[in-house]
């Protein structure tokens, strides 16, 4: 059984792109499992695709392939590759920074190629959609048992470096921000479960959460707000049974700030 | 073969959650069948998620495997079961009503298991993410073959108990109610097909129908309201290309009254 | 290994209809590979389906199977077809002209049957929801090798003719429309790579495009308009990093107007 590919791409559901991606898949790797991250990333926002896959390689099995497309620079110059991590699983995407948050969550970069031998590319070759194009094919190959090494010529590492923007301290205080807002309306935060205190407050905008971290969304009342670690190991901070992006109206960048109690 | 697994969530779209939760199906049963039945349902919106999967599981082969995960009460004392129908099928999820009318769809509740066994877990535990971390690893281990006695300790009936609310009949008149707006806008209420005389007129709001049902919806001309039983075996109120819960503004709820004609 | 079936409706995300209409297959030809291509073709709209799944049955591998099922005239005396491609492919859905583009991309009509033969419908019959009772039923027969013939009587030609309108030419000039606005606003037109000039001005609206045809999105800068022949085969009017039907205001429909220079 060959291992599954997920797919992550801003490309949207209206349209039959991810279908045309698979069919190019499954002309090459005929069963293989395929599992749909997100068609949803903001178009063109490699930021909010870059944490979207980054959030979910860690749940595949090990050997997993990913096929990411977040690709506004699609036909200039900027390199189509395939990289095998350190865990044994392979990335496939734009090396335009898209990868390299998952990549370094699944042990980084252990090799990696450019994928530039038209052999393992599509039948057809468009200048807008390396998508079915350049990348699926790729990623077919691999989960027929293409060698990674066959697909192109050896990168010694990505270009685009990439990643979240580090967690602070000041005075004492760790402070952060928001990463991504899910669907939920939850504030995804950029620190991890392992730099907070043992009790805190939580400081975002001008809301303070006394008595973090709570054990779970029904310890308040409808409508509070609370703090955990989420199931990303981050902090995240929540309205009860609402939207905490919508109550206390903040997204992505807003600032955080930790303060033990 | 492994019978398919149905998934059903208020998940979204927008995040790799529903992703994640296949990965850690996979990881148990490689190459099993899975099919989503929408992961659109309102937040939090236990009843919606409850009509929505008993629309679906009468459509799937004998013993299939459903997971449903609408479950505001993830990481509370909430249960987290697995049940099998009498017909043979297992439904997975929280404790919360959310499986019940499926669960009846079905045949009734043949045996039951609260998911307390952590060796059928997944690698990782969070507080909010049990859909990742407990149900769907039990159903891949059910998918694989693992007896549903040994997930945990058995249960001889789920607490929280949930039907749709009963058509009533006044003066001889057969009365319910609108269960879902459906994504056309047609209205789908409790009134199955078997409590309706042969002719019939439909009142709801400040709208009669006079001449139901009809046949299908190219009998009445465009723009104008019809009813029928529609594949849920339920009595629908439909506007031809239109939708019935815009031009009749009516939602979930809404009275709609049968007068025998 | 059975072919991949494609599947395309206007049945949204919300309901679980294409889940009952995969449960269907999967009752017939279980672990077939079932591929999305987009279930938010808008209500039915055929002729905006139809462009949808021409779009993408080219990059399926020969012999095929794709479901289509956007059908306002369900129940009535529309017929329920499957058609085979001079490529091998087969094409399920109602004869209401929604099949008709992409049959012609596949080769054109080699046979075809009205599904008449009830052994090969599903286990339930519904007047609104033949996509689940009737043709994904047909559907997983064909993926499990029952020959196309045995579902129904033969027919020689589909009822409903359909064709995108042909581009025309004005005073030398390549003079086309707009057939389908995509996910990102791009705006996809009748015109075929072939037709085009090796230099061309667009005009669009009020709009002339100078330098056409582009290599790719990055050689204009941010919010500037572009021209190239897309994924399609068909030239595309864009907008770098936004919406050309946006900024042009211009939706299907629109003419376009190719000036050689």
């Amino acid at each position: 059984m060959p291992p599954p590919i997920s797919l992550l791409t801003d490309f949207g559901l209206k349209d039959t792109y991810v279908g045309q991606m698979k069919a190019a898949i499954l002309r090459v790797a005929p069963g293989v499992d395929l599992v749909d991250l997100t068609h949803e990333v903001p178009a063109q926002d490699v930021k909010a695709g870059a944490f979207l896959l980054w959030s979910a390689v860690e749940a595949f099995p090990e050997g997993s392939l990913h096929l990411a497309v977040v690709d506004p620079g699609v036909g200039s110059t900027r390199r189509a590759v395939a990289a095998r991590t350190r865990r044994g699983d392979v990335l496939v995407g734009p090396d335009n920074g898209l990868l390299v948050p998952a990549l370094e969550q699944l042990g980084g970069l252990a090799s990696a190629v450019e994928l530039t031998e038209p052999e393992y590319w599509g039948p057809r070759q468009s200048r807008t959609f390396h998508g079915r194009d350049v990348f699926a094919p790729a990623v077919g190959h691999l989960a027929a048992g293409v060698p990674l090494e066959r697909l192109g010529r050896a990168l010694h590492h990505l270009e685009r470096p990439f990643s979240f923007p580090a967690p602070k301290e000041e005075d004492g205080c760790p402070v952060g921000e928001v990463l991504h807002v899910d669907t939920y309306g939850n504030l995804i935060t950029n620190l991890p479960g392992a730099m907070l205190p043992a009790r805190f407050r939580v400081h975002i905008g001008t809301t303070t959460i006394p008595e973090a971290p709570h054990a779970h969304y029904q310890v308040v009342a409808s409508g509070e707000p609370l703090s955990l670690v989420g199931s990303t190991g981050l902090l995240e901070v929540s309205i009860r049974d609402g939207s905490a992006a919508d109550v206390l109206r903040a997204g992505r960048g807003a600032r955080v700030r930790i303060e033990p109690r």
